[in-house]
């Protein structure tokens, strides 16, 4: 593999002009779209057009004239139709941790007499925050979060489980869960199945109705490039949705929220996981964020993914050294997501000398050098680059410099 | 009262130069800042910044250089600043209806064996509703929401309440509480007391610190002009922040966010209230929006506020085609927000009409017309013209118009 091939990658891909879609910084390979994706032309006309006009001309009018009020189900039905949903089973709203305890709480009224959530330890900490705090609340006789290696799931799969909370791909690893064998093993026990999709909408062709996930979750600023802290979607099988109570029964979730009535009486539908009134500016970005989109095929986004990752990989195999970087994510395609995972003694210093000589990849305590992969924006020639900076790095020893030791708040 | 005079109320106007901050737009009168604030001059600069460079150059980084980590307290701060509390109390993060729930749960564990929360029969629905997704998913035995005229409040406090839910200003009347009062009286029972500043913050010089109050949430989309759906904020008195454990413990509450542990730990001080990835465009957006109000003195606001209200409430009474209007807000000055309700069989399309004829009004179901006054925009010649035209309307029945009698799905 050398560059000359890597050219000829790029030539003949045929997702390479999404690319001009983007505004890509210069003289930077940006490697951390599963932290925050680049941003969209639209996303930033759109955000224009919502506060120059519909906004600062059309103010609180807009709520009818420039569909305001139904931008969580339009913004919920684009996401679908990336994750292998039917119509009206998919929402836009607040945060995956917030739409974690509506689901969670839900779940376990449709499982009278079993309280165990059963979690993978290294799910991501959010995840399980919010089964914790539910535990809190509820009492262990009620809610009680029970975590295990992967390999030891299938075991755990007993009559006490109400909800089996998985991630569709580890955020540190990368490692892809078999989604249709768990959902299935769970679902012969009774156990309902949830998946938290961060690292895989987008970038993934997810299969939820196929596979008949019960309830899914993810988030808007990773691989859907809404923007830093876009809001998150929620997933709820069309089967569930009659006997879904969710408890921050918040006026937007109302059947009529503009009667202004004394009672809670829950939508029809999704419109029921609605709280308080969404951050419209932010919904509106990622709207348009997902227009990019359209006619994309999700089969050539996974294979353009597998395609970069393993580039990145091989790449990485060819420097001497780079062999202390120890890479901890799957060799194998089909348990890989669209990133990978280096441990290495010194990774913060080395993510920041990475960085500093323009290639954005990012730190996960306590030694993981992560790599995430773009399909809609990066080239193969992008990796190259990173690959022979990190090397560069690593071969002149740049991360010892005291300015790449110190830590931030966020790493 | 004629044209001249109220032309002399606008020359002698101190906060006269603040509506050059503001986008207004030609030929209307917006009489909706109670709904949605106008857009201040600095926010439209912030969003193409913040979009801009932050996101579209800086991407991740910004985290740390652009103070994304920090904006929910940064926010905080300044919409403390507002509302007479101290440093450390105040949040920005999820909507009224997320921080109502999280405020509701941990003051219930902190009055064990009191399981009522009291709050007014015609507070705002979402606050009802919350409380009743909570008395849902505990049962009556540990939550159990009653409800009360205001008038009943005072003998209703016994020791099974453990908390006191108030809105500061009722969303339909404007009618103010009054919060020293109604505190102190609670405290005497042992019961919290939670304030719903939506309808006074930025308009109203609440003291927080001085009530003693104990909790408050308010939005930031109205009188802080923040944008639409702009984040919401709590306020937690010091002296409970060590004892205040609420169960939407995502992975922004946890102390070190950024170790990834396995098991929460709540942040010191406010940051337990944050939950997910909070979003950074329109918190961004209210950040600058808030600072309209550096060096605004609130009582300034305040005496403005009255003096819109009280001209709309006299120029009313003077027009005979007009007495069929009946105000329901308190005519006294001390018992009134910035906003006016009259009641009419046909305030739906009354509204349609004045919308059309350029002066934006608000319904609220059943027959409520309500008028909201943002000190910081509005004129005194602007409420000469509202009235003018609300009388024309009246005079020529021109809300018969069957074009003003469609509901929309937003009213």
């Amino acid at each position: 593999m050398n560059n000359r091939d890597v050219l000829q990658l790029d030539q003949s891909d045929p997702l390479a002009s999404r690319r001009g879609q983007f505004i890509v910084p210069d003289k930077t390979v940006y490697l951390d779209g599963n932290s925050l994706g680049c941003l969209p032309v639209v996303s930033r006309q759109r955000a224009q057009e919502v506060i120059d006009q519909q906004w600062g001309q059309d103010l609180i009018t807009s709520w009818n004239r420039h569909g305001w009020i139904d931008l969580p189900v339009t913004v919920g039905e684009k996401i679908a139709a990336l994750i292998g949903a039917a119509a009206g089973q998919t929402i836009c709203c607040d945060s995956i941790s917030v739409n974690l305890f509506k689901i969670l709480s839900a779940a376990l009224v449709m499982r009278p007499g079993r309280n165990l959530i059963l979690s993978q330890r290294n799910n991501f900490p959010t995840d399980l925050y919010m089964a914790q705090g539910l535990q809190a609340l509820l009492g262990k006789d009620t809610c009680e979060l029970h975590l295990v290696d992967d390999d030891e799931i299938a075991p755990q799969l007993t009559d006490r489980v109400a909800m089996l909370m998985l991630s569709h791909v580890n955020f540190r690893t990368g490692r892809i869960s078999d989604m249709q064998r768990m959902t299935e093993q769970a679902h012969q026990k009774g156990i309902l199945v949830l998946w938290d999709l961060a690292h895989s909408a987008g970038v993934y062709p997810v299969e939820l109705d196929q596979c008949q996930v019960d309830f899914a979750v993810g988030c808007g600023y990773k691989y859907l490039n809404g923007g830093p802290g876009a809001p998150a979607f929620a997933y709820i099988a069309k089967r569930h949705q009659h006997t879904f109570h969710q408890p921050l029964s918040g006026w937007m979730g109302h059947k009529a929220p503009f009667e202004f009535d004394v009672e809670y009486l829950p939508a029809d539908g999704m419109s029921r996981l609605l709280v308080g009134t969404p951050p419209i500016i932010s919904m509106s970005v990622l709207d348009a964020a997902l227009d990019v989109f359209n006619d994309t095929d999700m089969k050539q986004v996974r294979e353009k993914s597998l395609g970069l990752s393993s580039l990145f990989m091989r790449l990485v195999e060819q420097y001497e050294e780079l062999a202390e970087l120890i890479c901890i994510s799957p060799a194998d395609d089909v348990e890989r997501g669209s990133q990978l995972a280096y441990r290495h003694p010194h990774a913060f210093a080395i993510c920041q000398a990475l960085i500093a000589h323009g290639v954005v990849a990012d730190f996960r305590a306590p030694d993981i050098l992560r790599a995430g992969f773009s399909p809609l924006y990066l080239r193969y020639a992008d990796i190259w680059h990173s690959v022979e900076t990190l090397a560069q790095i690593m071969r002149q020893e740049l991360w010892r410099d005291e300015r790449y030791q110190q830590r931030s708040k966020v790493t």
